[in-house]
């Protein structure tokens, strides 16, 4: 039986997408699922190279045109190397972050254009978009405050971005949930991490299940 | 006296550019103009490090799309943080390859499509296209034959591409000078390299006076 299906987890940082996933990734072990679970840049050599270049916080004169070319190139790299081969070969995959981190990141947060930064990553990606998105929405303070208790030692160049630039990443998923209903499913991510597992488990295995 | 022009010089490997540029270099400064000589990745660190996944020759597993985009992102980080400040600052600038290369090499050698290729080319460069474009047009016989004959021993990931693939090269080039004729100036590059040079500067010289 084929249930290849493609479900991306996006959100800001903090929100828990990565603990989440974590606990839904075991839980389809015991349900012994054939499934990958990844992420950008997802082991892949490219990718871990390019986002090597991304993440270096000595990079400060980045352009914003060159960040955005250069995710789109990792997520190239990792979709055909990686999840493409996956989804052919029937299996279920999750990915933490995909081609919507980018439209909020560099199209909204960066004010690119969600328009032109969707182009590049068409480009990347070709036909394939998510079957369903798992969308955490957070009031970016909190977000922000898990971040700094839990990795002080390790911001990256992201990560010390202003509020107000997560304020706007904020709006812009809440936007791109509002264009995509059919897609994106909206989940509050502020309550204890055991409730949204619970939650998104219960998502992803109906999703599976109606496949 | 604000003299900014930006003039590109395209064509296969082995049609000598490089050479050419030279020499023409030598001539500007003899003459004192203020003027930059550049190639992507042209110094700047991070397209540098863009360049150096690209051209890996351990990097086979390459996706064609990754590739476009990582070209696309060393151009956009090279024309923002180098090119540009130049021509701001009334310089002209002569750049050894930029957007064309691109649409030959990836749209039409590697088949991605002109179009898609100049999409995501124009995300890195925005509105700035070359005043001028110096074509130097070569059978692709003879110039694998000047490479393999200047530099055996460091043949890197696009040299080793098949004769076929630069007869399409070559093909498209054509195609993009009988497209642009304004912009592109076709010269004959199977010649000495003196003659070369001295069509070249003239041009170059004619194109600085008459701005």
């Amino acid at each position: 039986m084929v249930r290849n299906i493609f479900i991306t987890f996006e959100g800001p940082e903090g929100a828990g997408k990565t603990s989440v996933l974590k606990e839904v990734t075991k839980r389809l072990e015991n349900a012994h699922m054939e499934f990958l679970a990844t992420r950008e840049p997802g082991g892949i050599r490219i990718a871990e190279e390019i986002r090597e270049i991304i993440l270096n916080p000595a990079n400060t004169e980045m352009d914003a045109h060159t960040e955005a070319l250069l995710y789109a190139a990792a997520r190239s790299q990792h979709l055909h190397e990686k999840v493409e081969p996956a989804l052919q070969a029937g299996r279920v995959v999750l990915c933490d972050r995909f081609i919507d981190s980018s439209l909020v990141y560099q199209g909204i947060g960066r004010g690119l254009g969600v328009e032109k930064v969707r182009a590049i990553n068409e480009f990347a990606i070709g036909r394939r978009m998510p079957d369903k998105t798992i969308l955490f929405d957070l009031e970016p303070s909190i977000g922000l405050a898990r971040i700094e208790a839990n990795r002080k030692n390790e911001m990256n160049r992201l990560d010390v971005e202003s509020l107000a630039f997560h304020e706007k990443v904020r709006a812009g998923y809440l936007q791109l949930a509002k264009e995509e209903p059919e897609r994106i499913i909206l989940i509050d991510a502020n309550r204890p991490l055991d409730e949204v597992v619970e939650e998104v488990w219960l998502i992803v295995k109906s999703l599976i299940e109606e496949k």
